[in-house]
């Protein structure tokens, strides 16, 4: 059901006065998930930057089911799928390791620019 | 039409390799921007923490209409509602200065929990 | 005594588990001081940066005196000076308001390059 | 020489708009190293806090030899030393991989303090 997947551990910094990950360190885990899985296709975030290729969020949808805290174990996973012509949404869920509880579930939809404009997504997914 | 309004300029270590404000630092000003708000009101977040008051989002949208650059000014406005008796929402938007153009719009919904059970947020909103 | 300085005030994100700011979130403060003291001089980090000018930070020595705390606000005073032809020295103390408490002292040392190359940093100090 | 080590990559979000990682984030690093370095040896940095137990960072020097850049792995190698009775010190390098390259020389002293008062770290090192 999922595209991609890749593990994490809470890192004791990312967590905030009440003791658990703070709201906003669930972007990084989510774009470095989706920056992997780029890499994993071929593709490089830093490098499509200096082309001028930037794919860029357009929006994010974030439900927090459960918090995770310091010394958990996680895994990210993530499904792409085009909507119409220039978008890319991007199902990311976050599951606790080892009892695979559903932490957070993420839609980022994403639109590549280049030089500034939307272009097809076609070297993402067809 | 909104509650509550606080500046802030963007700062350079804010900002990622595509020379813009990263997605997850947004939710860092919403939060600081709702906490501000909170003081505003005669409450203080740490302190509830410590009385086992803790106020936790639920879920986040946000749309990223523009960017925010290095050296940007901006404005966060907040609107605070009830939904249902256990839900607040907040309408958080951020605008640049001095044009006034609409980077971003959240909602941040939150519940506040006692001792880890939801109740009535009506030390916020009645 | 001091060249410059700039007001901040604690965000709740930036502290950790132990109620108290992040020993990390101290250079974040330290070099936003630095980026507006450029500023204030006419210049422009991102701008040098997209020129092949790069400041960059060479040694950084942070002793922490008394650790900041939500809510609190705070003073960052920085002192440049050249050491040699091509080293800078910022000394930078941040002060606790309104009791001017010395919370942190800091000494940042700090190179230029262009195109990858120090420079002596004559646009900054003669 | 070492007593630890443990491996990293680089996430996007940590660099900046020089395209390396921020000077910030290297602390980061250090402390998630030290904390995987405790749990090695059966303590719990959260667990600690929450029985009044807490190991404050004194003082830090780091060398910034070489920057980390988007995709780069690497190896956080730490030793730990007594230094008279109250403090403890931690040398911490970090290694690009897979050349071995010197990018960062770190020290971190740190104290031990119970209830607020300095404790011999005894439970660390004898």
């Amino acid at each position: 059901m999922y595209d991609f997947e890749t593990e994490f551990e809470v890192r004791d910094y990312e967590c905030d006065i009440q003791g658990i990950v703070n709201n906003s360190v669930y972007q990084n885990y989510l774009e470095h998930t989706r920056h992997k899985f780029l890499t994993s296709l071929g593709h490089d975030f830093a490098k499509l930057s200096k082309q001028g290729i930037n794919p860029v969020v357009y929006k994010v949808i974030i439900e927090y089911k459960k918090p995770l805290k310091s010394g958990d174990k996680f895994i990210c996973r993530l499904k792409m799928q085009k909507e119409g012509n220039l978008k890319l949404i991007f199902k990311q869920d976050i599951y606790r390791k080892p009892d695979e509880m559903l932490m957070v579930k993420g839609e980022v939809t994403a639109v590549v620019l280049k030089n500034g404009r939307p272009v097809k997504p076609d070297f993402l997914v067809s």
